[in-house]
C-alpha cells in the first residue's frame, strides 16, 4: 500500500510543479514579457498545457486510485491510509475523475472556443454591442451544458460547473443562501440610499504613483508578505499567482486618479498570496498545497482587504502615514473623513467598482442569469434585456449600454459558468471567519489601531490556510467556526459597519 | 518524402519550443525570483529538462532521419530535399546523434556530479583551496572521457568535446591556429609592456548607477537592440537568452566604481542578442534559428564590443554624451585619453578582466592544460603548477593563488572541457568579418563617427545573422570572407590599433 501511495504522491508531485512552470510563463506574459512575444509565448503556453494535461490524466493515476479504494462513493480510499494520504487521495481522485470524464474533442473545442471568444468578446464590448458576441456565447454555453452532462450530477446541471470553482458546493445551497442574502443586502441598499452621501472627491485627485507605490509596500511588508517568499510587480490587471510554495506573486496598477485602487488592489491580492503562502509544511510539493475553492480564496483577500483594510482601527493607526506621503492632497481631510470615504455606497454598474454592500447584488443578478441559461429558461438573445431588468430590480438601477452591463465581465467569454457564485461566497466566508478572529482576539481593534497586524496572520495561518486543500471548504468553515456556511455573519458584518457610517 | 518532412519539422519545433520555455524559467531564476525559491525552480526546470531531453531523444526522430537519408557520411540527407531542408535534416541528425549516443546512465552521472561540482568548486575558490575540488575535478575529467569514447572521433578524444560548442571543428584546426596565435600575442604584448602605460585611473571613480543605465539604454537602441522584442534587466553574471525568437534579454550588472564594465558588458551582451534576433524568418520555431556555434556567437560580441565600441570612431561621438552624463568625473578628460584608457593592455591573472591583446593567452593557457589533461600527458593533481608555468610562459606573470589561477573559471565544475577555445576563436572570426565589413563599407569610419550604427547591423543581419544554423561556422566564414578561418585578420587588426594606441 505504502509503494502505491509513494507512486501517487510522485505522480502528483510531477503535475503540481508542471503546473508552476506553467505559472512562471503566464507570470512573465503579464509582466516583463516584450509585446512581440506573445504568438511564441501562446505556443509555449500551449504546448505544456497539453503536457500539463497529460500528467493529470495519466491512466497509471487511476489504477493508483483503484488500488487505493478510491471511488465516487468512498473518494478518501482505503481507512488504513493515514489521514494526509487520504486526503491526498481525495484530491487527486477529484481532478484526476474529472479531468478524464471530459472526451479530448470537447476539451479541444472548449480551447478553440474560448480563444475565439476571448477576442470576439473584447471587440463587442469595445463597440458595446452584444450581437457580436451572441453567436459565440450560445456556442460556449452549449459546450458548457455538454461538460456539465460529461461531468455527471444529482440534482442539478450548474452542480458540475460549481463544483470546478467551489469544490462539493450544491447549486441548492447557493440558492438558499443568496436568496436570503439578497433579501438583506437591498434592505440595506435601501436604508443607505435615503441618508445623506459620504464626500469622496478628494480621492479623485492627483496622487504621485512612486508615493501610492511606497505606500502600498509599506503596508504589504507589515501585512506579512514575505519579499524573499515572492514580489510584487505591475500588470494591467491585478492577480496573483503561485510558482512554487515559496514564490507567490502578486500584482498591482497605479492610477494617478484613484490612489485606493493601487491601495486596496495590493491588499486584496496580498490577502491571496498569504493564503498561498501559508499552506502547511508537510503539504509542500503536493497538490493540497492549493487553495481549498475559489470561495475560501477570495474570503482571504476580502478579509484583509475590506475587514481589516477598510476599518476603522486599521486607517486610525495608517492615516497619518498616508497623509504624511500626501500633504498636499490630504491636509484638513479627517481619518473619520477617508474612513467614510473608501466605504462610500453607491449602487453602480461595475461590479469590479462595486462597495461592499453592493457587491453581493452583482454576483445575485449573474447567478440568476447563469441559471437561467443552464436551464434553458432564457435564450443567450435575451441576455441583455435580463440583465436590464435585473439589475433593475436588484440595485434599483439598470445600465443603457451593453458594456455597461451584460458585457463588463471576460468569464463567459472564457467558459467559466459558474465562477460567479465565488465571489459572493467569498464573502459570507470571509465574514464568518472574522467573526471567529474577533472572538479569539477580544482587543483586536486595539491591536490594529497600533498597528499590529501579525496576530491577524498568525490566526489566519494556522486556522485557515495550513490545511489548503486537505479539508474542503464545508469542512474547513465547520473546523474554524464550528458551523456551516452563515450568511447572517456577513449580513451582520455590513450592518455593524454601515449602521456607523450612514448613521441609519 | 513532404510528409516525413513535415513531421521532422513538427517533432524539430516542439523540442525548440520547449527549449524556450525552459528558458523563461532560468532567465526568470537570474533576474526576479525570490530568493527562497531556488528549491523548486530547480525541481522544475529538472522536470522540464527532462522533459526536454525526451523531446530531443525521441527514437521517432531517428525513424525520421533514416527515412530522409541522414547518416553519418551524408548527415544532410536525401538530395531531392530542399536546401533549407537539408539544413534542418543535417542540424537534427546532429543533435539527435549526439544526444542517443550517451548512455542514460553517463547523463546522469553527469548532470549529478557537476551539479556537485559547482557547489565544491565554489567552496574551493572561495577558500584558493584547489586541494578541495581535485578530487571532483578527476571524477569529471573521467566522465568526459567517457562522454568522449561515447560520442566518437577520428583523431582526438578532445574532438568530440569541442565539437559539442563548436560543431565540426576539429583538435588539428583549433592546435594550429592557436599555435600561431600564440606567437603573435606574446609579440605583441612584450612590445606594449615596453612602452609607457596608458592612465586609466580616471575610471575607478564614482559614477551613478542610473547614469550609467541611461547611457547603457541609448547606446543599446542606437546599436538596433529593439526591446519590443526583447528586454534588459539586471543579474549577477551577465547573459543573454533567448525566450524565443522575437523574445532575447540580455542582463548586465552597475558597477559604480566600473562604469566600463556595464557599458562594454551592455555592448558584448546586445552582439549575441542581435545575432538571435537576426535569423532569417524561414527559420522561425525550428532549431535552425540558433547560434551555429559558440564561436560565432562570440564574434558577434566581440565585433561590437571591440572592434566597434572600443574603436576611436565610436568614441568620438559617444564621448561627449558620456562627458555630458558625468561632467564632474569627465571634465578635462579628452575622448583620446578615454579611448586609450579603455584599451588599456596588461598582463593580468583573471581572464574574464583581461584586455583583447592578452586575452587569447589566457585560452591558449586553458586549450594546452585541457589537451594535456585529456591526453594524460598530466594529472589533475599537477594542473596548479602547470597553470603557473604556463602562465608564466605565456603572460610572463604568474598567480600566487589558487583562487587567481586554477580555481577562477566555473567551466570544468561544469563538466565544460573543451568550451574554452570558442572565447578565442570568437576573437578571430570577429576580426576576419570586421575586415570583409570594412570593406564593404569603405567609409565605415565616418559612418561612426556621425553614430550611425545601423549599417553594421544590416551588414551582420544579412550577412551572419540569417543564416543561424543552416551554415556551419567553417560553411558562414567562407561564405561571408571568400576563405577559411584565418587568425592573421586578428592580429593585423590588433597590430593596427595597439600600435597606435601605445605607439610602439
Amino acid at each position: 500500500m505504502e509503494e502505491t501511495m509513494q507512486e501517487l504522491r510522485e505522480k502528483d508531485r510531477r503535475a503540481a510543479t508542471l503546473s508552476h512552470a506553467v505559472a512562471v510563463l503566464g507570470w512573465d506574459q503579464e509582466t516583463y514579457m516584450p509585446a512581440s512575444a506573445i504568438d511564441e509565448r501562446s505556443e509555449q503556453l500551449e504546448l505544456l498545457q497539453t503536457m500539463l494535461h497529460e500528467a493529470y490524466t495519466d491512466p497509471r493515476i487511476g489504477e493508483l486510485l483503484a488500488r487505493l479504494g478510491a471511488t465516487d462513493e468512498n473518494p478518501r480510499g482505503d481507512q488504513s491510509l493515514a489521514e494526509q494520504d487520504q486526503a491526498l487521495v481525495r484530491h487527486v481522485h477529484r481532478w484526476y475523475t474529472r479531468r478524464t470524464k471530459l472526451p479530448a474533442d470537447l476539451v479541444a473545442a472548449m480551447a478553440r472556443e474560448t480563444s475565439l471568444g476571448q477576442s470576439i468578446w473584447a471587440r463587442a464590448r469595445q463597440e458595446s454591442d452584444f450581437s457580436q458576441f451572441a453567436p459565440q456565447l450560445e456556442k460556449l454555453v452549449d459546450l458548457t451544458k455538454q461538460v456539465a452532462e460529461c461531468l455527471g450530477y444529482e440534482e442539478h446541471p450548474y452542480d458540475a460547473l460549481l463544483d470546478e470553482y467551489e469544490p462539493w458546493m450544491k447549486t441548492s445551497q447557493v440558492r438558499r443562501v443568496f436568496g436570503q442574502l439578497q433579501e438583506d443586502l437591498r434592505t440595506m441598499v435601501q436604508r443607505i440610499v435615503d441618508r445623506p452621501q459620504v464626500d469622496d472627491a478628494f480621492l479623485s485627485e492627483d496622487f504621485a504613483e512612486d508615493k501610492q507605490e511606497a505606500f502600498c509596500r509599506r503596508v504589504l511588508r507589515d501585512i506579512g508578505f514575505d519579499v524573499n517568499r515572492g514580489r510584487m510587480d505591475v500588470s494591467a490587471h491585478p492577480f496573483t499567482t503561485s510558482l512554487g510554495r515559496d514564490d507567490v506573486r502578486i500584482t498591482t496598477r497605479y492610477s494617478r486618479r484613484n490612489p485606493t485602487s493601487a491601495l486596496f488592489g495590493t491588499i486584496h491580492e496580498a490577502g491571496h498570496a498569504l493564503y498561498e503562502l501559508g499552506f502547511g509544511d508537510a503539504y509542500r510539493g503536493s497538490s493540497l498545497a492549493d487553495g481549498t475553492s475559489l470561495g475560501i480564496h477570495e474570503s482571504q483577500s476580502r478579509l484583509w482587504e475590506n475587514m481589516i483594510g477598510r476599518s476603522r482601527p486599521f486607517w486610525s493607526y495608517y492615516y497619518p502615514l498616508l497623509q504624511n506621503a500626501f500633504p498636499e492632497r490630504l491636509t484638513g481631510i479627517s481619518a473619520d473623513d477617508f474612513y467614510r470615504a473608501v466605504n462610500k455606497v453607491q449602487p453602480s454598474f461595475i461590479r469590479v467598482e462595486a462597495d461592499e454592500v453592493t457587491y453581493g447584488l452583482h454576483i445575485v443578478l449573474r447567478f440568476n442569469l447563469e441559471l437561467a441559461l443552464v436551464n434553458g429558461d432564457i435564450r443567450v438573445a435575451d441576455l441583455p434585456d435580463a440583465w436590464m431588468q435585473t439589475s433593475r430590480e436588484l440595485l434599483g438601477i439598470s445600465p443603457t449600454t451593453d458594456a455597461e452591463g451584460v458585457l463588463q465581465d471576460i468569464h463567459w467569454s472564457m467558459g467559466g459558468i459558474g465562477y460567479f457564485p465565488t465571489y459572493a461566497l467569498g464573502n459570507l466566508y470571509a465574514a464568518q471567519f472574522y467573526h471567529a478572529l474577533r472572538s479569539a482576539i477580544p482587543d483586536l481593534d486595539e491591536q490594529l489601531a497600533r498597528g499590529e497586524l501579525s496576530p491577524v496572520l498568525d490566526w489566519l495561518r494556522s486556522k485557515v490556510h495550513w490545511h489548503g486543500s486537505s479539508l474542503t471548504a464545508t469542512e474547513l468553515v465547520q473546523r474554524v467556526t464550528g458551523e456551516d456556511l452563515n450568511p447572517q455573519y456577513f449580513i451582520a458584518y455590513l450592518d455593524e459597519k454601515y449602521r456607523d457610517v450612514y448613521g441609519y
